[in-house]
């Protein structure tokens, strides 16, 4: 029997991008307890980073939005392969989201939506999470934004 | 019978402000396990901004400090918000202070005490807290500082 | 009979710091549950700032490096400092790196293996960390790079 989960990802038409290597001597996921601790996550697609630069500059808050959902589908991706069921996760606890903004431009923030939209659509009430963004100078690859997610897992 | 953490709130003339709406798809705390984890919280006063800037140019580290305060006691408001009794809280775990600084401008950081300071007023050796300050590019809604807080409720 | 970490690390050619005294009214770290979080800890040697300045500015990749690597032995004496013996140390479970990085500088991210990299030659697999990179404007004291870190403890 597929998951619920699975069945929401699907009707949404999401789909769950490959998880990478780390890019060094870490690890992209670690539980303690019923926590677990994912990487910061990058927009990414087929392995490559999309919307590289600042939002506001190169990247547009619609462009921003969806480098968010795909960092939240990054998320989730990880999260599957660190507890095989994605039914498995009881509630997406805190997602901090790390802004790449161009200097004065304070709409940037409304893109960490995107990211919030996937989790509150595939996991409904237990989707809805402490979120705090943060516009910062620079993130690694260049890339426009970053997400850090804890989760509660089973 | 009032609660201890009230009567210390009231002795040390601190009001807790109203915790607004969540400006997006997410929610002002998620509890899980003993760990109640708070949404980012900027400095306010009846609702509005207070002192919106960078720290070291539009802000001095005096109305930092008081910006700081007012932040810690939307911590405590939304702490309250989710827990109901403020006694209930056993500890502040961990606070990270994003603070807005103008380019080069270390004592930025100072304004930090603000914060620290309500929370072992209010609770004591169980106020004292895990601490970091980060100087950020830009804030949501151009704020000077925004606190992230992790405690500990029964 | 001395503990295994305490070999690892003489056989790593590392030597704890001291551990100073917090800034401001805070600790230098709180345990919760099963958790240690540890307050956000600059790369110092002999109680004094090492490598000030922006990474690709005033400070390179390898002094970066040597940076993270300080920070990483703060982290651990502190955790020393709270459990009293390495060895109640389970898992390094999560590390946020802020690096203060020039404008631009993309590989000032490079740096944080130098952290990585003591938590794994000390704990070996139980070292391996979800970790996260942010280039920031400011830290405090000028320092290069900030390690905000949360310990599994017996």
């Amino acid at each position: 029997m597929a998951g619920e989960v699975e069945k929401n990802l699907e009707a949404a038409g999401y789909r769950l991008p490959e998880v990478g290597k780390p890019l060094g001597t870490y690890v992209q996921s670690v539980r303690c307890s019923n926590f677990l601790y994912i990487s910061g996550k990058l927009p990414k697609e087929n392995g490559r980073l999309k919307y590289p630069g600042k939002i506001g500059r190169e990247v547009t808050v619609e462009e921003g939005k969806d480098a968010a959902r795909l960092a939240a589908l990054s998320v989730l991706a990880t999260a599957k392969q660190a507890v095989e069921d994605l039914d498995r996760v009881k509630r997406i606890v805190e997602v901090t989201g790390y802004v790449a903004v161009a200097p004065g431009f304070l709409d940037a923030f409304e893109v960490l939506e995107g990211a919030s939209e996937v989790f509150v659509k595939v996991y409904g009430e237990r989707g809805r999470h402490a979120r705090l963004g943060v516009g910062v100078a620079e993130l690694p690859s260049n890339a426009c934004l970053q997400l850090q997610a804890i989760l509660e897992v089973e």
